[in-house]
């Protein structure tokens, strides 16, 4: 079996999580770990000894880290204005990057990475966890299958009551709070824009042309705040920037609307909100606990039905494949260990991520932008073909199980999903 | 007993209907009728005899209709495109004047609208039936006891498969076939805009600043016509204008989000998709036959609760106190006999009704304005301040029971709603 070193940076409660699973991946040896916090740092050599019974080299700064060259690739968990930088340098040290979730600062890092990576060949890539989720990954095979007809309408959001964790963000160490006291746009918009995207082949035959951003009034974090640490709290009457609800339009090429929201401000169930609407069906994400519901146009009567019986019908030969292999129960149902091996598996086997760096670029540019359109009160913006026209001809990715961008039945073996 | 002699414009399926339930209203005479069609006038005049048994004027001109003097209001229910302009010259007519929802083809027919009423001092009311639905209701009910906190985002649809209604324009005579045809933008944003503005009090101490939208493709029409009238149906192919879900999104001078989203040409199930998102509390519609659910930031679980308790608990003054009288069992489960009576009610007595020239300008202007924004691929435009700056001052409504500006309680006797 082929194997690689890695190199972890960002050992927060998230980064040590996501490094235990990587651990798990068949192939992977992490050599060394990195935080700028000493705690953390040495929290994540004591993980390492416990998983693989190694000796990890501890580092404070990761450009330290990224002057060995015994590693082929890094795994970033650290806050999110620093994935971009720390991608950067890594591809610049010739190593495969992959970071954890956010939004860009700016279009500029966004271009710097994607000329950093054809430049080194070297991928960077966004593990948008989500992608690989139980509900996205049978709405796939669903839509591969022509279920929807023609896509023409799609939404998400991420709207998760995060309060708490942002208010105490001086306590936990989350950048959370200093980007909701500055910045006033669509934070985190990769949970739902990255699965939508592989839906309607975002950089393969389609692009987001353009997008438009308005942000609501900001009153939840200091409500929640006078009301659990009292109105004498230092930052109880903070003027917050960021809107307690920021929603996005996008226009892609190919016609299709995408809507984003997002909503982490206000108390609220979860819900990342997902709506697929096509010429002959809908699939819609009900707010209790990640259930769906879907309608057909040759339904007997006009009323939905619950997703999961068709998500047991038409479950991806992925999620099939891990089912019947006794599948890795790591965070979040799975979906971190899936997103875990696609990355380990392009780095070990020194081969093209199916979530690329134009796939980064572009969802993480979704942030920056709205912050732009936002503060110019919803003015359009053009959103960057970060593939330089490559998009019109692109084909699907199509390489091995974790593909995305079709399903390749010729890559799974014994997969009944029945046609229709 | 106060009565008044009334005018019907516009006797379609729709329009007769509406007729009917006008003339289950106390105090209503329904004296003459109109339609440019012979045999829909003819049926006015039957419906009026059967219900009244009175012998009403028959006209196909409804310029002739508005030359007699024995005539205190008129109700339209005319096609869309030519509301603005009948309820301009009622009021010129010396008459009062209801209308049926639909947008307003220009800002200009706005304006006409409220200069002629502030000239005449005759109202045009926009019978926006969805201000007086029991969910609504209980919803602006639960407002004014501050349960929300405050309310920072609003989200509203018409999300209504339509397709057969609309394909078939030719043959049932409804002008939506031609708008589609020819428009793109929110063709019919009332019936959710009418109760978010209510809500946070537009043109009361509010207003819409902004708007901006942004329309998908146009693909659901062709492919229900291929499938249900043949690939060869001579409009099969027709290039149809309007999206099939277009979006908006609306800035309100005090900070709230409105989101609406108008959606008629895709296979789903109803909804109006209404939203309500405050710093205490959530309330949101499923799709599933107008039920709702809520969560309020006190609740244990981080769950939603079914709206139905809710709704029992703080049932809204007006519909306890028309449940107690044995509420007239009309159109879409009584909120057309409501907007009617309220409606008569103001008519009769020649008082302000509590949906006024400013409300129905303002809710209407949002289907030209969107139009304009999304042919300009989503450029924000300026909503018109209808008031003339009176909406800084104005003061909610508070005229009796059909106020929707604030829950008056002193108008209704008998009312135990707990407060919170």
């Amino acid at each position: 079996m082929k194997t690689a070193n890695f190199g972890v940076i960002g050992i927060s409660g998230r980064g040590s999580g996501m490094m235990r699973e990587l651990m798990a991946v068949p192939g992977v040896n992490v050599v060394a770990v990195c935080d700028k916090y000493q705690d953390r740092a040495e929290n994540g050599v004591k993980i390492v000894k416990e998983v693989q019974g190694t000796d990890a080299a501890m580092y404070l700064d990761y450009k330290e880290l990224l002057k060995r060259d015994d590693i082929s690739a890094i795994l970033c968990c650290t806050t999110w204005i620093t994935h971009c930088r720390i991608a950067i340098d890594s591809m610049r040290a010739g190593k495969h990057v992959a970071i954890e979730v956010g939004g860009a600062a700016s279009v500029d890092e966004c271009w710097q990475m994607v000329h950093t990576s054809e430049k080194t060949g070297k991928f960077c890539m966004l593990l948008e966890n989500c992608c690989y989720d139980r509900n996205e990954m049978a709405i796939y095979n669903m839509n591969s299958l022509g279920m929807f007809g023609e896509i023409t309408h799609l939404e998400g959001g991420y709207r998760h009551d995060l309060r708490e964790e942002i208010c105490l963000g001086r306590e936990n160490r989350h950048g959370r709070l200093v980007n909701f006291m500055r910045r006033n746009g669509e934070l985190y918009p990769t949970h739902e824009l990255g699965p939508l995207s592989k839906l309607i082949n975002i950089n393969r035959g389609n692009r987001f042309l353009t997008l438009c951003s308005m942000a609501s009034k900001s009153r939840g974090l200091n409500v929640w705040m006078k009301k659990n640490k009292g109105e004498d709290y230092d930052i109880a009457d903070f003027p917050f920037n960021e809107g307690d609800v920021v929603t996005t339009m996008i226009k892609c090429a190919n016609g299709e609307t995408i809507l984003l929201t997002h909503d982490c401000s206000t108390p609220r169930p979860y819900s990342r909100n997902y709506n697929v609407q096509g010429t002959k069906g809908i699939y819609n994400e009900t707010d209790d606990e990640r259930a769906g519901k879907i309608y057909f146009d040759d339904f007997e009567r006009e009323d939905w039905k619950p997703f999961k019986e068709f998500r047991d019908k038409y479950e991806h030969p992925l999620w099939k494949l891990y089912s019947e292999e006794g599948i890795h129960a790591g965070g979040h149902g799975g979906m971190d260990y899936l997103v875990l091996s696609a990355f380990a598996e392009a780095a070990i086997n020194d081969v093209k991520p199916p979530i690329d760096v134009y796939d980064t670029a572009a969802w993480m540019s979704i942030t920056c932008l709205s912050e732009q359109s936002a503060a110019m009160g919803g003015m359009p913006v053009p959103v960057p073909d970060f593939t330089n026209g490559m998009w019109i001809e692109r084909e699907p990715y199509r390489r091995g199980k974790f593909c995305l961008d079709e399903v390749c039945r010729d890559c799974f073996e014994n997969i009944d999903g029945e046609e229709k």
